[in-house]
């Protein structure tokens, strides 16, 4: 369906991702509206000539016209929205979204949702430290990840747009998982990671450090500058996961401690092969 | 004294700080020997005349003439180099270090050190993930802090001295801590940032995970990749202080997880804002 640009697409959220999603469609060629809160957001997009159209309330012509739906909302936002607004769905339409968790998104939705119409989730693993449609690019798509959910509740046709969208928006690498492996490995590789670099941020206030700091600790601590909001909530819907990801790591730690307690060098040097050994597959190819 | 170039420097150990401090220094015109165990090192910087002369062995007339020593080796071997040479320096000499922790090294080499020769401290914070002569540049100081940590055995000339070096190696930032001081913000800054990097990437070694991969998780493991020799050795020598440090992570981690757990959002918001706020501070000037 997607490769058809006379089809209509609606972005619903007009922030970085979401004005970034609008930037790469419209240049195919697509019909772009967009809802979202903020009447600037949309002055903004429509001066950048990124959207076609667009409202600050759940317009139901734009709605009711559009083949494709792309949620860049907070999850909880989300949720309420389709619960408010899915009878000025299309009928045949496919929604799909950005939220950055999966399990407890998905599923929900589904479960909501018209039978009529097809959610297939997907998670674009970019974004930068700015927000705001603003801020949206359409660089930030280059070398990332582009993850598609499905459930047994999806069509072939739904996967198959899904992953195309991803592709037309230049994601390098576009991929499925289930929603349990997808939050699984993003509780590790992108959640613990922020959990650990906020931690190290303020475990110890001292003064005057900043003074000493080189590389090591900047590159430790530069997501730790973090948009309290959506992470809060974000680490909230995907807890279990989290947590034992957390568990993980304290585990690991704690086995650290005790070698350089009792001075076991050699259980340190173990350890610090392995790290070097497994570091190097996360090189950037 | 340092800014007479008629002044003699010995190099003890020719990796990649010693070569580093050779390439600047011999720039400036001081006549510079090296001692070091490789003859291929010693043969590498004649070539390369970053140094006037070297030797494999504890060679008396380099040791005898020289009027500043610079040591750039392991803790361990820099004592027993000490006890077994000192004997040959000349009397007057100023003796220096490049050792990552300070208060187990000072104490006991001033301890052991003939009265007529002064040993005064330092620590270079500059360093590449790659080591050896054949990777010694003269651009690894730039924007990087060199720290002087006298006692009160030092006198205020050599204190001059070790700072002045700082400053023609080219460091940004050159300026003096007790011991104390030095290993409490080298345990948090360095040490703990490492700790943290190895404990993430060996903690979870579930396959594929490095197709997903983004910059996040690439940034808080970059020096996951690490010397396993100096890096236990120095956690050793630094014990006390990064226990104390590695303390301080835990607990605040645990706090982290339980507001987590007891999906405390007002908690974990505010220790967002907090980490965000901290961070600026530690932004690159």
């Amino acid at each position: 369906m997607i490769v058809d640009v006379s089809k209509k697409i609606l972005i619903v959220g007009l922030g970085l991702l979401g004005g970034s999603y609008a930037r790469v469609l419209k240049r195919f060629g697509f019909h772009i509206s967009a809802i979202t809160k903020e009447q600037s957001s949309i002055e903004y997009a429509l001066n950048e000539q990124i959207i076609n159209e667009g409202s600050t309330e759940p317009d139901k012509k734009m709605i009711g016209e559009a083949d494709l739906v792309i949620f860049a909302l907070y999850p909880h936002i989300f949720v309420e929205w389709i619960e408010q607004n899915q009878h000025l769905l299309k009928s045949g339409a496919i929604i799909t979204d950005v939220t950055g968790v999966k399990r407890s998104i998905v599923y929900k939705i589904q479960d909501i949702l018209r039978d009529d119409v097809e959610f297939i989730a997907a998670h674009p693993m970019a974004g930068r430290e700015v927000s705001g449609v603003e801020n949206s690019t359409d660089k930030m798509f280059a070398g990332a990840n582009y993850i598609v959910t499905p459930t047994a509740k999806n069509t072939p046709e739904a996967i198959n747009t899904c992953l195309e969208l991803g592709r037309l928006l230049g994601f390098s690498n576009v991929t499925t998982l289930s929603p349990e492996e997808h939050d699984e490995m993003i509780g590790f590789l992108s959640q613990l990671t922020h959990c650990i670099a906020i931690t190290l941020m303020t475990c110890n206030d001292k003064e005057n450090m900043e003074k000493f700091t080189g590389d090591s600790f900047r590159d430790l601590t530069r997501i730790a500058r973090i948009n309290d909001q959506m992470w809060s909530e974000l680490f909230v819907a995907n807890k279990d996961a989290l947590l034992e990801q957390m568990d993980l790591f304290i585990d690991k730690f704690n086995e650290l401690k005790t070698m350089l307690k009792t001075e076991d060098i050699d259980g340190m040097r173990d350890m610090m092969r392995h790290s070097t050994k497994r570091r190097a597959l996360f090189d950037k190819k």
